[in-house]
């Protein structure tokens, strides 16, 4: 995708969470995810790190420079692939976008907690951290996994930081189940 | 890929070794992984289900219709995608070949044991079973992901069976080994 100029957290997720329904509305389960980063010019102009532009995001504060470099929603019926998931479909993005495969100045939104294949996904990429608003569906996620082989055990060569955005659960929740609540009943 | 027909693991090995030989030849870490089928023709008029074909070919017996359907080997560099695993490749690949995002019929084998993201992909494809050489190098891979979260916790909602192909470690190992020190020397 070609970098999008975003203000704050609000618009960012108001822009997934459209993302989320279009693929709803597409019949794929309602998840979207975006890679944000803060423009280099930026955060080399500042004394400021990527951490502390990410706490000032998580306050809802306006940010000089917040980009978004890569997106993706489920597309697992659509495209046949069973690893579309929005996660994964955001990192290949912004790895396209970056030309790189690191993303380590960037850090991943998503509406729904990262599964285990997106969390390796995530740790392979280096992402900073990840915010996510519901917490996984069933089964384990991508803090269960974390939380499972914590960083003194070296179970993993990076350990990304997660924030469980519960402000958005609600919502991003809610779309989740009325999607499957309408499955069922079709 | 179009399918290729194989007789048994010695011809499937040779030819998973050499893409891996060929990954390392290009700078990539010395990985590939194909994903196989029994023909549906044959696998739908016999008495043999999918499990009795594989404990064959665990064997070293010969089998008809067995194919390779997907094949990857690691192209992280080359693609700038972190994702881009010989098993999450191959899974991609054969999923493109099945026209379908489950390969419920199919067992993936791999010279290294799967890492979370591709364990996380072959549970997501519903992939029969893994057969693998080389255990994890370092850090978890898919056995342990399993062996923390067993079937009868509900973590995933598909438990592929796992073989570590033991008589295949030494060699699956030294390639990497030899990789890697070549990388420490250069």
């Amino acid at each position: 995708m070609n970098s999008n100029s975003f203000k704050n957290i609000f618009e960012v997720s108001d822009y997934i969470f459209n993302m989320a329904a279009e693929a709803g509305a597409c019949d794929e389960v309602p998840v979207a995810s975006a890679v944000c980063t803060i423009d280099p010019d930026v955060l080399n102009n500042t004394d400021q790190n990527l951490n502390d532009f990410i706490h000032s995001f998580l306050r809802g504060e306006d940010l000089k420079g917040l980009k978004i470099i890569g997106k993706g929603t489920n597309q697992i019926l659509d495209k046949k692939d069973p690893t579309a998931h929005g996660e994964l479909t955001a990192i290949r993005d912004a790895c396209k976008y970056q030309n790189s495969e690191r993303l380590t100045n960037s850090f991943l939104i998503t509406t729904l907690e990262p599964c285990i294949m997106c969390g390796g996904a995530v740790i392979l990429s280096r992402l900073n951290s990840v915010l996510f608003f519901a917490p996984a569906l069933k089964g384990i996620g991508m803090k269960t996994l974390l939380s499972q082989n914590p960083g003194q055990t070296h179970a993993f060569n990076h350990y990304p930081e997660l924030h469980h955005l519960t402000e958005y659960e609600n919502q991003a929740s809610e779309m989740l189940r009325s999607f499957f609540r309408l499955k069922r009943t079709v």
